[in-house]
């Protein structure tokens, strides 16, 4: 492929199909277990979709910054076992019915269940990190799996608080979202033990297209998709998560507006009227259209952040991924 | 003090109460965080008592095998973190409202928080091992927390099974409970960097005394207690955990007596005046006496463990610990 003409993202899926291939065969080999439980609630959930979003960009970060070995198949693999882990909890938390169109574990199997699968991938995920032996590696995942529980408690502790500050969401989105993403590239280049600032570089690759994919999912939360009917608008809202979108409403909204949001969200007050109102007050104030432009925003610095990499086509598949992130529902 | 008077658990508050303290700064200095919900609720888990039981075996532990360092506090520390996780995990999995008399983080502060901080424990703990950069005891840690989330799904599997055998039980018990026990013990050894079956022997105490421990606790969940008024009798049966007293009144009672413990568990019909029957079976078919007598088995086994330890301060200690851990309640 001549590296002139862009990359789409369907490209990228058909180069690394094989690669992403064996991460599927290492998934289910890791989660061989004689608790039956454990077998059948984690094949439900590995084979009810997910992009693989974050072992795809630990692989490309493992080929931009050099790397030759297997290594980067099992590690993405333990990356998708910790998301996994976090997905299932976080249905827990957020009571949900549906993943990606199908049932939670929560509704198939309950509470108990998923919690405890939830820690069993967790510290499944633990025993392999730990058997490669590599210090940097242990302590990037420690610290990150740190990180993301305690962006998930701060985003608790703010719950329907309409007075935190932008900064204070784009911290919170860091570490609950950018966190894992951003480590799941540096532990691409540290398999490639490539130099210290490559290695930051793509992380900060990762860690700001990490803010762009939380960015774009909470302003697509407010926006309703034709494909999908019965897609309920609004729903972090009604989770009582304050993001960039509302954030943004109330600084540009009327004084009135700002009451009468404030009185719907103090009083969980979220009709199905309450939302289309808040809704239309982010089309007319061109909302939706901000936050998107903050994300793509993100997408740019990304991209920046591998400016001293020479062109190869791993490169060029992160660039069309970090592009795919902003644009992949609209 | 003389060793030729057997030390009692006194003793060893006594003797090790400078090094347990240490801990306790330890698992302060551990937790602070800059997300007030997690300094809240786990002050109000480290201040409500516990026996710190865990460390203080890792401490004996470390210090029977020669160690003479610092870094046993530090590890002291994170085995509760860990062992605290799992209880907040707990409660929110048994629907549990007091905990050692005082309420559950899950009734003060809800099921979201105790699932979050205990996620929040896990991984901290995980990021103060991990700093210790010692692979043997990395692998430990991975594979005993990965071991008693296995332990705690496969009791969920067989909730109300009263098919299951005594020898599942006992894998059961050994997965949720003994393997952080003789983890805890191990990783002494590991410090003290003694030879491989040294620390075989140290692991093997703990294991069996985890056994013994978790026995006991099973054992005396069937047992009025004069002190505590209002403690509930057969909390296990109610949460439907089929344990060794259970088992034994089974193999011992007549067939008419069996089904109706059968009907009384397939029912969940728990009622005050049912308990008492099956305790009253139990009292009158010796069983609570031959669970405390199984237990007592383990405590030797354990002691024997340790027969190749010339006598020191620690391996008094050790054995002090032992018999506490069958007679400490009745």
């Amino acid at each position: 492929m001549p590296l002139t003409m862009p990359m789409t993202m369907n490209d990228v899926w058909d180069l690394y199909r094989e690669e992403l291939k064996r991460v599927e065969s290492q998934i289910h080999a890791d989660l061989k277990s004689d608790v039956q439980l454990i077998d059948t609630i984690s094949s439900y959930l590995f084979n009810s979709g997910g992009k693989r979003f974050r072992p795809l960009l630990l692989i490309l970060a493992s080929r931009l910054a050099g790397y030759e070995g297997d290594g980067h198949i099992e590690l993405a693999s333990v990356i998708e076992l910790i998301h996994t882990a976090t997905l299932l909890h976080d249905d827990v938390l957020d009571e949900a019915s549906l993943r990606r169109g199908n049932k939670t574990a929560r509704i198939l199997w309950g509470n108990q269940a998923s919690i405890l699968v939830g820690d069993y991938l967790y510290t499944k995920a633990q025993c392999n990190i730990v058997s490669f032996r590599n210090h940097e590696i242990n302590e990037i995942v420690a610290e990150t799996t740190r990180r993301m529980t305690a962006g998930e408690l701060a985003q608790l502790s703010v719950n329907c608080d309409l007075q935190i500050t932008e900064d204070e969401y784009l911290e919170i989105i860091g570490n609950k979202t950018a966190a894992l993403i951003a480590a799941s590239c540096r532990i691409g280049a540290i398999l490639a033990d490539c130099p210290e600032d490559r290695k930051d570089n793509i992380e900060s690759f990762g860690w700001n297209l990490g803010i762009a994919f939380q960015l774009t999912d909470d302003t697509l939360d407010y926006v309703a998709d034709g494909k999908k009917l019965g897609k309920s608008i609004g729903k972090d809202l009604q989770e009582g998560k304050i993001t960039l979108p509302l954030l943004s409403l109330l600084q540009r909204c009327s004084e009135d507006e700002a009451n009468k949001i404030e009185k719907i969200v103090q009083l969980y007050d979220f009709t199905e009227e309450n939302l289309e109102l808040i809704v239309k007050l982010m089309q007319r104030y061109g909302v939706i259209d901000y936050s998107l432009a903050r994300a793509r925003g993100y997408v740019e610095k990304a991209k920046k952040s591998l400016l001293s990499f020479k062109d190869s086509m791993p490169l060029q598949a992160l660039f069309a991924v970090a592009d795919y992130v902003v644009d992949r529902e609209l």
